[in-house]
């Protein structure tokens, strides 16, 4: 089994991931973003996103129902189905899902998010959940007949509403039941960089030991996805690549080391 | 087997519908519209939709690959998944699928349509296509595991391609492959009028013969909602429910013969 996640950024090339995914022969699971696609529509329909930035210094969209009307829209609705459509093109039978459909991710409702304002710590609750249980049932009858899914979230909470949600943590949920040998990032840079503003900077390979101490110094929404990768590696021999999303033959490209290379071990 | 059309108007009340929907015990498949809120979404987005009428009397949709991802977002992003969502609130296992996923409905592509502009006949070619293959394998492999089917427009073409197409068509697509005991239609009315200005015109029962007579009266949209309950009725057993969707309790009030109700025989 193969993990893929597709960053939602700008300049990710969904067809050059995609037509090269399809000539991998293992089973996928693919989870994509769409967050370049949800600020557009948000300019658009004059929604401005509130982000919320907790005391331990990770930070996140503040979810209200108007957020997960637009996740619905961008995630679940636009980019989801031009994923499958792309899929198909490419002879991948893809099903798309979000969290919702069967229950297939749930959460568990935030308790609040712990935020420094003024000087004064106040605790935000909103519509965002953590993934705690998969649906494998689901996605067992879905692979055993064939079809490859493609998620997306929102997801549900434990009271069956639809709930805001990290990717990561879903890619990490996954990993915790099947075991993926591999699992792909593709990100808009040539892979983890020491310095994010120089792309030549690039981490070629890393160690456990290593993206521990990256962890440390990293902020902000980059903080919380190196934290799902150090999950994701420390369960079974998995080897992460982080590859660049927004070039030619991008799965190819990261499988010949050209971008980032995490091996568990 | 019961199938369950749900209009895409403002009024519709879709709680109403599916709470009414959970206590049925039989096997559901739910197709929904999304018209209004994709109207109010082009709106916003300062989109305009072209509307066409064929030169045998049929209007529909202009559809451009910017239509497509409005119904992308309208309907199999924020409608379905928020139907998806009220389903599991009243215990139905739902799964929301779009026509695309795992070609669930295939379409052939229209040829084209034949218009009336200024007096000469043109021929506009759009991404629209007729539904003609189902994944009946699919829908036997979620049934079977459990779970209810929410199915929303846009469809896959033999080009593996996304495109528009009429929900009522594929209504007929999947009666011909399940011969539904009961379909139900609910709409922003109490059901067929006689005036479709005057609520109170309701026609209580229809025949087949009566049904021919107003379809060759019919303009436009509702022209092809009648040829579509027409085809419907003429495959099984069949019993169809056209109830208001906006009201308390839909459903029980269709059973209980408060819309219109149209016998095969």
């Amino acid at each position: 089994m193969i993990i893929v996640k597709i960053g939602g950024g700008e300049q990710i090339n969904l067809s050059e991931i995609i037509e090269d995914l399809a000539e991998i022969k293992e089973e996928l699971i693919i989870i994509h973003g769409a967050n370049a696609l949800r600020n557009r529509l948000a300019e658009q329909l004059n929604y401005i996103p509130r982000i919320i930035t907790s005391i331990s210094g990770y930070s996140s969209v503040y979810s209200d129902h108007k957020l997960i009307n637009l996740q619905m829209m961008a995630y679940a609705g636009l980019r989801n189905k031009r994923i499958v459509e792309l899929c198909h093109q490419n002879g991948i039978k893809a099903v798309g899902l979000s969290g919702l459909d069967g229950a297939l991710v749930t959460g568990k409702r935030n308790a609040g998010i712990r935020i420094n304002e003024e000087g004064k710590t106040k605790i935000i609750r909103d519509l965002s959940g953590k993934p705690c249980r998969l649906n494998v049932h689901l996605i067992n009858v879905l692979m055993n007949a064939g079809y490859t899914i493609v998620i997306s979230i929102p997801i549900i909470d434990e009271f069956n509403q639809a709930v805001n949600s990290e990717n990561d943590d879903i890619v990490t949920l996954i990993h915790s039941h099947y075991q993926a040998q591999k699992i792909f990032y593709f990100i808009e840079a040539p892979g983890l960089l020491r310095n994010p503003k120089d792309e030549k900077s690039l981490i070629p390979v890393l160690t456990r030991n290593q993206i521990d101490s990256i962890e440390k110094e990293a902020e902000g929404r980059f903080k919380r996805k190196i934290r799902g990768i150090q999950k994701a590696i420390s369960q079974g021999d998995t080897t992460i690549f982080i590859g660049d999303g927004r070039r030619r033959n991008p799965v190819k490209n990261a499988l010949q080391g050209k971008g980032t290379r995490i091996h568990a071990l």
